[in-house]
């Protein structure tokens, strides 16, 4: 086990009708006036957008806003944002959406205050000095945003996707109700909870010895996402299955999964690319690439899978063969994909395989990726092609 | 699922050579003069002591010291912590040690700022206003007081063993060396280990429904401690079972594995009856009381108690007869707390049975204790005459 610093100081307001306290939440962090962020307008449709700005309006806090964040969010709508902010001297950056609200958001809480180019952060390395506070309520269990220090941004120039982590844009408070992902289509469902399947698989696959702890957190929250995500697809209505995985999704990506380990991250860097261009969502990129990844690389550390496929899928492990359990465990990985309405190829998800080579270049802009096994541009091109499936 | 708030500020700085970054933690936290607050002595022996004093000189933070907290801390200490701390304006409690240290801490930091007598909180539920900040150097993994917003005070004047609960008394920081725990002596291993086994089936005996992520991070935590407290009883200077002991008493105590549900604590008052009066180790106290808590509560919920046995102990389910596995089951552990040098009756916990009635009673000074089975005076009763063992 590695030396490592764990703080997650984020509040967490969990359960039914708590959306209604977030005017309150704001005056107890000494903010009064905010820049209220959100996405297509669904909000507005649910009824969501109204219970906030009544919550907002009882506790006297004041607020600009501005919608309008599309999945894989975009720089020229945190410039719009930054420039809000400013003119409008707002102290606080509340998020009302999924990730890809509250990445945007954490973008904009860290562009005020820098005199230069918020891109700088993400693509030249430089670490801020400050940023305003973000606070958000979350729609979609998902990207673990909501209590993670980092945001992904894309860059309409060129299409580039970077992500940036610093620890003054991790949200000061999240509000989590699991009602509010009744209202999603089952397709972001599915979507958002193969990104936390993604996370917790990013996290087990370590060439760290000695992080029993921590892998068995990681399987037990996997088997919770497996159980839970077919029944709150079959059944929307299901509390409890949207609260299992709402929490899953933040236990996943707080902090605590990583202790005393390194996680891999190729996977998502090489969806990354893919999402830069094809604009898919995230989850269902992921669906795609992590299997393509595993035969990829299995071979590395057998064993580390086959106990992944035991402890979290239920295999039988081929002591004889060991190698085939692995197989086996992608393939059922796959049709567990499948059956909750994900792609497993590139043609199912609607990507075209004729950018494979651009996408494993710019997957290595910063050089290799991945910590488990090092994804080289060649590596990485032979995963996208395993991508294709069995052709 | 219940509705919850979950908020663990505590900065966690885990691993190897950790103690020598106090001073300069403490400087990050504002505060210039600290209470240096231990116990018997050990951690001048050890060579602890002189790191921590060489860190805060470095740094340019003064201090005062008050050792001599005992296990089960007494009152009368936490006093002239008080006293101290007000005559030399202390800012900061720096406790090093165990539970007791930083519970002992915890009572001097709230007591500090307020007028009456700090038992009053302990006592009669008076709310605290404010406290000083601790932070703390933990030397053995039990109590999971490093980052709990609870405090256990023993009252000598008749033996009253409260516990008192408060935001603000959560250590702001607390630094884990899995090393410092390397020189400690079996029993008190093995009964910091228990304590943790126990904090963490106190969670899991739940009459929550849908609580099915938390349960499986217990279960993953518990399999844990069970697997490496015979490794570092057998070899105390294995790094790796020692830092999984400490991070897995961590996590089984910080909150994150409450969320949602309500434990039980019924075992722990009882056991706080038997160690306010016969002082002896919380853990090995906790070795004799829950198994018979088990014999005495599991026909309310015999499904939950199979599942745990199987899940967490490998216990083949009995289809037909399941009450027949939790009886193994319960077996199973007491086997285990003997394996490892932990007592199960009173006997060999080296306490008579002729108070028995009058510690049922204290465990009830504040009505039933317990959340899964309420427990009654006789009830208690019941289960102390059960922690005799098979007569």
């Amino acid at each position: 086990m590695k030396n490592f610093v764990y703080e997650s100081p984020t509040k967490i307001i969990f359960g039914k009708g708590t959306e209604l306290q977030v005017g309150q939440e704001i005056v107890e962090k000494g903010a009064k006036k905010v820049l209220l962020h959100y996405g297509g307008g669904s909000i507005k449709k649910t009824g969501l957008y109204d219970r906030v700005v009544k919550s907002l309006e009882e506790a006297g806090v004041s607020f600009v806003e501005l919608g309008g964040v599309v999945p894989n969010p975009r720089l020229s709508l945190v410039y719009k944002g930054i420039e809000l902010c400013r003119n409008e001297s707002v102290d606080l950056v509340l998020a009302v959406g999924g990730g890809s609200v509250i990445d945007s958001a954490k973008a904009i809480a860290v562009g005020v205050p820098y005199e230069g180019d918020v891109w700088d952060f993400f693509d030249k390395g430089i670490v801020p000095e400050t940023a305003l506070p973000v606070g958000c309520i979350l729609t979609i269990s998902a990207t673990g945003s909501e209590t993670s220090a980092s945001s992904v941004i894309t860059k309409e120039e060129g299409w580039l996707k970077h992500a940036f982590r610093y620890d003054r844009i991790r949200p000061t408070f999240a509000i989590l109700n699991p009602e509010l992902t009744i209202t999603l289509p089952a397709y972001q469902t599915a979507s958002g909870g193969t990104d936390i399947m993604a996370h917790l698989m990013e996290r087990y696959f370590t060439n760290e010895p000695n992080v029993d702890l921590t892998d068995r957190l990681i399987e037990g929250t996997l088997q919770t996402v497996i159980k839970y995500l077919p029944i709150a697809l079959k059944d929307p209505e299901n509390y409890d299955a949207r609260a299992e995985l709402m929490w899953a999704a933040t236990i996943a990506h707080n902090g605590i999964l990583d202790t005393g380990r390194i996680g891999d991250w190729a996977s998502h860097r090489i969806e990354h690319e893919i999402g830069a261009i094809y604009d898919v969502a995230h989850g269902a990129g992921l669906a795609v690439v992590f299997p393509a990844w595993m035969k990829a690389v299995y071979s590395h550390d057998v064993a580390r899978f086959v106990r992944f496929f035991h402890r979290v899928w239920g295999l039988e492990p081929d002591f004889w063969n060991p190698e085939k359990t692995v197989l086996d465990g992608i393939a059922v990985m796959e049709n567990y994909f499948r059956s909750i309405g994900m792609p497993v190829t590139l043609e199912e998800l609607g990507v075209p395989d004729d950018r494979l080579e651009e996408m494993a270049e710019k997957s290595n802009w910063n050089g290799p990726v991945g910590q488990f096994v090092p994804i080289t541009t060649e590596k990485a091109l032979e995963i996208l092609k395993l991508c294709r499936g069995h052709i």
